[in-house]
């Protein structure tokens, strides 16, 4: 391509950071019928009850179109802050109303903490393999992303604080630590319950913030349920947990297309987290909000969350047993919820460079190099068993390990 | 209170920038049905047709429920785009669809660009006053606002290029100009399509990107439409204009409760404009989105765009012939559009000091130094007569002199 951008001198220097991800050079795929897509993170939907809810939404716009329409208050509707935390507490996470923000999508939160709290060269741990769109947020602020070591119990509360030691002793400014507790976004892990207690009381000894990113919680198959860090840290006293910002969103357990998450915080981080939702939007839709609250107050979600669970408890199985039938030689650890499969590839094998050989087997996934701030992870890949079938799901792993196949024998 | 944030010192210097508004130190007030509000910038939605629309959106639910509640493109829906262009070619603007950028309210691209382009410490040009949400980002990025100077016919070109001309001697990177063309908010005034040109041409010379915010321009009170600055610098080879960017909303024409607005930007902007979008919300939300389209394929928009403009007529026309009966010390530049007069009061007396018992006196309005980046504007104040009705207008503007009078005599 000749085209040469006239304004690339003008940019600021964070517009450099903004990289189009190894998902997003997937999107070109997500249309092809051909192609057999293990590589988006699209929820299920289509068992969601659309034409009932057509009839709860038109009562509403009817009695109450004024309200839904207009502006609303940049922290969010405090109705909706009420039920989001009827949800949350599921898992023990409870909290004043009034430190629930809520955004636009829990990316719109994550955008939100790194505008708070980092300057560019802030020192920000997170978990490796890392959640793409963090990654991609922490790079636009031009964080220093430094990588957390996880093994089959999620992250290492042994290595962090080394890490942490080491990071003090070379005068770095570690501002916030960010987890995925519960099946993680894409390694698949879990952290048990005894080092969310280790890794909280090291983040206290270490006064750094701890950011849990939890979307996928009630999504185990079956159905256990893992306590939030940030209920381990709540402070009934205070209304909130002084050192947790919590992270969720309706995208997985009710739909992303309206586009609301939330975040529980701090006093003192709450009102800066309602000023950038003013310089960042003015306020979240009250549309979008309205429309979940009539969800919720007429639907039974607990069992449609029932329900998800045992369609991906289904696709994950299908997902398994064809990765044992097919790909016999390699390796994953076996997550008990969520959406994704970490798969580790035979070492002589990069998963970026068999991508194109993939697809054209028909066959999509993301390469892990993407999950990393720092370049590695080419013997990787991540499987989702979210929105495909379990028929295409085992047709998709045969493809793949057609391409996979030759180069390992 | 003398609660201490214990995070204060973690934030980052741009979280400093992050203060409450003028504006939002009134949404207290907001709900006290004792108080008329001549403060919000709330649009007049009563005359909606939320009934009929119920309907619409109920076959569309029913129909397209699992696209709707899905996860959508970065840049926004292609047909929602295509549609746009229809409204913005009232005014000349046309483009490629995909020059078009979809955004949760124009507020975000404000964000977006700011984002893009800001370093700490570069200059963005503004009108003086300015727009309160677009100083508040430009601030929140650190941006140095340097004011433009206007008369009532705008932006006043000779004087831009003065200031251009000093800031760079003096070796300052000016990253764009922003300006509010039509009825500005809240200095009411629309630049002549003389200056225009020339503010187009001073700004191609100097090599300075032109940001233009549009929210008012199709909401004249006599249906007068000035073309936007964005068609004297469209490429038709191109697809876009290469030198402006070019912002518009839904919030005003149809309603701000969906939070969707958009940019047309040149290629270069368009790509990080996306990958902000990414970075910032994944995605804008389907179920707006897709609301929108329905409304404006069933609904005749133009004509609600004359009812709109014969609304805003009549509260003009009544806040105007009060302001002549019971303030006539008081001066202001009479706009031809839009939602806001910019009364100036004499000069004896400060806007924000008389605030409070202008409140106790059942009249709220925003103190004119919140305008302003640096501090000046306490002579001024903003009125809005989008929202109250004819009659409401008169008696807060009756009230508003109640409290003035007791000052000047």
């Amino acid at each position: 391509m000749t085209f040469l951008d006239p304004w690339r001198y003008k940019y600021a220097d964070r517009a450099n950071a903004l990289v189009a991800s190894e998902i997003r050079a997937l999107f070109a795929t997500a249309s092809n019928p051909d192609i057999i897509s293990l590589a988006g993170g699209m929820p299920h939907l289509a068992g969601m009850p659309f034409a009932q809810m057509a009839d709860v939404l038109r009562d509403v716009m009817i009695e109450n179109g004024e309200e839904m329409w207009q502006y609303g208050s940049a922290q969010g509707n405090p109705e909706l802050r009420k039920l989001i935390l009827q949800i949350t507490e599921i898992e023990g996470t409870t909290a004043d109303p009034d430190n629930v923000v809520i955004t636009s999508g829990s990316q719109q939160a994550l955008d939100y903490i790194t505008r708070i709290f980092i300057n560019p060269g802030d020192v920000i741990i997170a978990e490796a393999p890392n959640y793409v769109g963090a990654l991609g947020v922490f790079r636009s602020y031009q964080a220093d992303v430094q990588n957390a070591q996880m093994d089959e119990n999620g992250l290492i509360p042994e290595k962090l604080e080394v890490q942490l030691k080491k990071l003090d002793q070379i005068g770095k400014r570690v501002k916030f630590l960010y987890t995925v507790p519960n099946f993680h976004n894409p390694a698949g892990v879990t952290m048990s319950v005894e080092r969310r207690k280790q890794v909280l009381d090291i983040c206290k000894k270490y006064e750094i913030l701890l950011v849990e990113d939890n979307p996928y919680g009630l999504l185990s198959f079956d159905g256990t349920i893992h306590p939030s860090i940030y209920s381990l840290d709540y402070d009934a006293s205070l209304g909130y947990a002084p050192n947790v910002v919590y992270m969720g969103s309706f995208s997985k357990i009710i739909a992303p297309g309206f586009r609301v998450g939330w975040m529980i915080v701090p006093d003192g981080i709450k009102e800066k987290a309602v000023l950038s939702s003013e310089s960042a939007i003015l306020c979240p839709s009250n549309a979008s909000q309205m429309t979940l609250i009539a969800y919720l107050k007429n639907f039974d979600w607990k069992e449609q969350i029932r329900e998800f669970r045992s369609v991906y408890k289904e696709r994950h199985a299908a997902m398994v047993d064809a990765i044992n039938e097919y790909l016999p030689y390699c390796t994953y650890n076996d997550p008990t919820g969520g959406f994704y499969i970490w798969l580790k590839v035979p070492d002589d094998i990069n998963t970026k460079s068999i991508q194109e050989e993939c697809l054209n087997a028909g066959v999509s996934f993301v390469p892990g190099r993407g999950f990393y701030a720092t370049g590695e992870g080419d013997e990787y890949m991540r499987l989702s068993f979210c929105f495909p079938t379990p028929e295409h799901i085992r047709e998709g792993i045969k493809r793949l390990a057609s391409v996979i196949d030759k180069k390992v024998k």
